[in-house]
């Protein structure tokens, strides 16, 4: 394969120029912040002799530092912010295949918006009456909910600190002590965190043999929990695709189940809005939830949450309380949002990279394909299993190989870890650090370069290690 | 004046040129995002050719900019992020006296953190077990949970996504159904929804004529709501600082009447906890909580929760639902914290700013000094009121100009406007656009060039319409 043998001549050849330049391009950006800052505390009239000389100085610094950029020269300067934090340049320096960072990774766009709106209420400029969050238009805000809305087909949205704080906004409006949630028996524990703060029950549907929920097996439970105790479970929250297997599970066929017992019905995309397109009114949900920073390209924590206008008037309730002494109301605010939700950087983060969001979803086939083509490569390593249904609808996928990379760290002196010392050194990242037997990946956003490339640094250290590749 | 001189004589000299290189500081911030990102799409293995054209292109720009940057010249290429997001310039443009942005305004550090560590769950990398955002040692996340405790003397905290939600995590974990809540009658309105939340309710403790909040109106509140509803209150939550006036209220005698009662008390320090020092135990605080995108140099939403060893257990509970198919427990995870909460930027720029935040708390006396020296000057404009209580002892304050700039206002042609006008020719914002009557102001962080510049050109305003200046 002529792939390989261009990797084999290329691999960690020009590294260490490459990952200079890398540090040199953060240092840069930082040194160009310190001269930001001089504009930040000096006065509008112009620099006093004292800022114009430090002034001089930075920019001689940025410019020493482009040179630097450039040639791939220079020493590391700049490898701490502050004195605690190391700079974060593994999106830079490696393929990452984390399970749960892909999609989360910022656009250029969103890069450049926090930077220009990173300051605490930096949304909040022009906040004008009736002074909240999402009616605000400028920055346009108001309108980005509408395009949300409109994004994912529902009638209404509002963003959140993350997905879990928009099912706890569902569950906290919809379900009373005691009541049952019926959830997946592959939920995500945040669900089951959600259920429990608000006092309810979850009550799981058991995945079939190919840990697949089923529209069938959500009825039988609907059924089982009304005659258990006696009433109709409060609300369905199913997730599309798993966090486990990423497989993907009836949610059109379920919200039709829903639908006929009167159970409201909440959708969890949080491994779908924002990579795949979701069509809420298709689907028949009452609610959609998303995460931002999982697959909308944001800064955490964010999400959004959309619904009916049928649901809105109780999930996005405005507060009631009066004050017994000042008789202050606060008419507009929701109590469940407990007013505004992300006034400032992450807000932005989801604004600045929505055009190309969208437009990604668009491309959720040839992703899917990407994430099929690597997992034909990585079986074909013996001993290497997906775990995940196949072929896979999703980029996410669980992998077990215990007949494979396992055997080696078995006998290796590094263990587990052999494996991520290998994937390292071909420039690979986001496997969970020393297991060899069951985890996840994730090629989400992987170009075909990156993911052949991947595939057969894959092969390349199964051969290293002697295993067979059929 | 000398000052007043210097300034009539530099007023929009030069602006042109500093505003020009302000934006060529974004657009080569932006156009090193551009390269980074050539970077983040290319193999580990190093550039093709036709990545190395476009970096060389991409650098080729970097340097062009930088060569206007510093010349003051060329045109205006970047004023948008994609095509909807004007560049947010205002920091470095204007002097920003903004009632809630003053202290919220990120450090550099938070800046180059940001940069580094914007992209969706950047703190995860090295999440291991027992996974909980708290408990991540790299980047230092659990060491900053206690640097955190210590700096407000309390014994846990854990990182919110705004102050509300630390509000919330208490209400709802202390307040039944109907149980009364004491506020002060000047409490924010996320206190009244915390509490609706919950499902109690507010009673207010009553200001006195100066508008403070005393322990003896507290004391009294307390027994009126005994006498009332037969119990005590659930919860006393106080704001140290208000955010009508700014006024302190007395939460060392608070907290002593709450302890005599057997009520717990919540500090609300978001207009404290980052800029003045909290010392929770010396207090007597139950819960302290504070907003690091208002008072922490922070990316929104983000905040802290404090308390006791005592309370710890029941605001922090872990959770207690087992999966009734699977029998799935997810025990370490936080009920109220819904798991972790900021799990990227957010917190990454509390954990920046931290050590310049902690040090600036430190100079608390001079801030508040520059304040009472702002306002003198102003109060010299006759007509010029403050309403927050003198001598000041925070940055935010309520004025009313009534007297003085409305006067102008009312034949102005653009009635309130001009005020706004007038002030952003001087460089300063943050005013509440077209009022000119009762407003609020901070501060907070300007130098004390900052400050006198700004005091100047109110006078300088009131003389030009001929306002009178004691």
């Amino acid at each position: 394969m002529n792939l390989m043998i261009d990797l084999r001549k290329v691999t960690r050849v020009n590294v260490s120029t490459r990952d200079l330049q890398i540090q040199k391009t953060y240092e840069t950006l930082f040194a160009l912040e310190d001269l930001r800052e001089l504009f930040r505390q000096s006065l509008p009239t112009g620099f006093n002799d004292a800022e114009k000389e430090e002034f001089s100085r930075n920019l001689a610094r940025v410019k020493a530092t482009i040179e630097e950029l450039e040639k791939g020269e220079g020493k590391l300067t700049c490898q701490k912010i502050g004195n605690k934090l190391d700079v974060r340049s593994r999106e830079e320096e490696f393929i990452n295949i984390h399970p749960i960072q892909a999609a989360g990774r910022l656009t250029p766009e969103a890069r450049k918006a926090i930077i220009s709106y990173g300051d605490g209420y930096s949304t909040c400029d022009y906040c004008r009456k009736p002074f909240r969050l999402d009616k605000i238009t400028r920055p346009p805000i108001e309108e980005f909910h509408q395009d949300l809305a409109k994004f994912v087909n529902m009638d209404q949205t509002r963003v959140v600190p993350g997905a879990r704080r928009g099912f706890q906004a569902v569950t906290q409006s919809l379900v009373e002590k005691g009541d049952s949630v019926i959830v997946s028996s592959l939920a995500h524990y945040t669900e089951f965190l959600a259920v429990e703060v608000a006092g309810g029950v979850v009550k799981e549907v058991p995945q079939n043999e190919s840990h697949v929920v089923t529209a069938e097996a959500t009825a039988q439970k609907i059924e089982d929990v009304k005659k258990e105790t006696g009433k109709l479970p409060a609300l369905i929250m199913i997730d599309h695709f798993d966090y486990q297997f990423a497989n993907e599970h009836d949610v059109y066929g379920i919200a039709k189940v829903a639908k006929e017992y009167g159970v409201t019905f909440l959708y969890n995309g949080a491994y779908t809005v924002g990579i795949k397109p979701v069509d809420g009114k298709k689907i028949g949900a009452d609610f959609i939830v998303g995460s931002a920073h999982k697959s909308m390209a944001s800064v955490a924590p964010s999400g959004v949450l959309a619904t009916t206008d049928e649901w809105a008037p109780k999930v996005f309730r405005t507060t009631q309380m009066v004050g017994d002494v000042t008789k202050r109301k606060f008419g507009i605010k929701e109590v469940e949002n407990i007013g505004c939700t992300l006034m400032g950087g992450t807000l932005i983060s989801m604004i600045a990279s929505f055009p190309r969001v969208k437009a990604r979803t668009e491309n959720w086939d040839e992703e899917v394909k990407k994430s099929n083509y690597f997992l034909e490569q990585f079986q074909r390593i013996e001993g290497s299993k997906v775990l995940s249904e196949q072929p896979r609808k999703h980029t996410l996928t669980k992998v077990d190989t215990t007949g494979s990379f396992d055997t080696v760290a078995k006998t290796h002196k590094r263990r587990g870890f052999f494996f991520s010392d290998e994937l390292k050194d071909h420039g690979i990242i986001g496997e969970f650090a020393g297991a060899t037997r069951t985890w996840k990946l994730n090629t989400y956003g992987l170009s075909w370069d990156q993911i052949k490339y991947t595939a057969e640094s894959f092969i390349d250290i199964a051969e290293k290690y002697g295993l067979k590749i059929n």
